[in-house]
């Protein structure tokens, strides 16, 4: 049976590219900035620009599916999942970045079918490279077959993770602890590049061994989370349950074993669910 | 009159761009570690191979000029710096990046003569991106000219630094701490890449705004110092006073105005200085 989403797919990396030569010319000029939920919550005209761009076209081609878009949820439009085909759009992961010019931006798409990722595309469009992942197909960056690394000793791993953009005291003072205890098992190190969609790709590339973070959103990781299973890596909860997309927390791990040992150090921070009515 | 110094830069380059294509190949192969001061300070074979091929060519064609090189250094070698022309160099800076092929690895070399900075390469070998620095005469890369960044409001500011590999519970503590600080200001974001050098061309580039850091060392600094002076940036030492490359500590700045607050934010973490003689 042929792949029925397959076209959505190729139709999305074609968006993905166009985005992303839309964002590059963005970065050549001024960027003007509007301020979100904190001083360091930012959001351009590109950021919007890109979202509509690319909406407009799926809606044109697939009337029938859900959208789920970072700026479109910001100007009032629901974030509930259905089972309905659904199209989960981050126009810039890495909006801190665009605007002051650090190299790591990406276009992130996830497509959901059943509340199931299907595939998910990630532009980091600065470094031109293209990440993909299709259930059950494998994941790649610029066609070039992905692979998760093997190190599951904590202790020798290298991690992923964002201070965030939440300026809540109390907020920040758990991130800072969580990175204290993971610091002192000791692990390798951690870094951190600015965006989730491209801190997870480089846990799908074996660069990074894990990658977990909590106040993102479904639209930070519903492109990169297939491109991480279809690597050969897993999803978890930070208490180290199931994974939930709508939950704004995540372990991205090379295996089940390295991820549980970083759920075992981490305090969850209490956010409100994307899909919260309230 | 001619510039003095030209050829050794002309033929640094050569030898940075040669270095790269070692660490390259050893990045498509297993790579063995060994630890030194802390289970997260790392060294590999192609470090010391890498330093090695470096030193001993620059040896043969300049006899008389002096070497410090993190690995010799490691080995016994000392690091006093003289008022003879002296070449700095660390032949993989982001050991723990090269490592788990983490793709930001650079090789640096700085050349300093009456303890003045003339001249500094970094070449960021996966990126393949050559960044160079020239008393007067600006800093590039890949031939393209650098400037810094114009924003001095730090709570604009995009950061860089790192999280270090020190794991004494209060050295760890310290660094978070000034993290911590600095959110709170609130700055936009502070990001890590791995590599002090790469952190600071980063800022030559205006991607960031500044860069600091404590405990690394003069190899780390050497190579990159120069890039952002030459590309409009200042150095400082963390106290606010002048910067001193034997010193272990550093802010490296988009400006003055930008160096300072910073500085105001930071509490000292006390590191023997590169030249201390016992």
């Amino acid at each position: 049976m042929a792949d029925p989403w397959q076209e959505c797919m190729d139709y999305a990396v074609t968006l993905a590219r166009k985005a992303g030569e839309v964002i590059r010319e963005a970065l050549t000029k001024e960027i003007e900035i509007m301020i979100k939920s904190s001083p360091a919550d930012l959001v351009t005209i590109t950021d919007q620009k890109v979202e509509n761009m690319i909406i407009s076209s799926l809606k044109q081609k697939y009337p029938s599916h859900s959208f789920i878009g970072e700026e479109s949820v910001a100007a009032g439009a629901g974030s509930t999942l259905t089972d309905n085909p659904t199209w989960i759009i981050d126009p810039i992961d890495g909006t801190t970045n665009f605007v002051h010019k650090f190299p790591f931006v990406a276009v992130s798409i996830g497509f959901v079918v059943n509340k199931q990722m299907e595939f998910g595309i990630v532009y980091s469009c600065v470094e031109d490279k293209m990440y993909t992942g299709r259930k059950g197909k494998g994941a790649f960056c610029n066609e070039q077959k992905l692979h998760v690394s093997q190190q599951q000793d904590i202790t020798k791993a290298l991690l992923v993770s964002e201070l965030g953009s939440n300026r809540d005291p109390e907020v920040v003072k758990i991130v800072l602890s969580n990175m204290q205890r993971l610091l002192s098992i000791p692990v390798h190190g951690i870094r951190a590049v600015g965006t989730a969609a491209i801190n997870m790709c480089l846990v799908a590339t074996g660069g990074a061994d894990a990658y977990y973070e909590m106040g993102i959103h479904c639209w930070d990781m519903a492109g990169a989370g297939i491109i991480i299973t279809e690597a050969g890596g897993v999803l978890l909860d930070v208490s180290g349950g199931p994974f939930d997309l709508m939950s704004r927390r995540i372990i991205a791990a090379n295996s089940q074993a390295l991820a549980e040992q970083i759920a075992k150090q981490l305090q969850a921070i209490p956010y409100q669910r994307d899909d919260a009515t309230d």
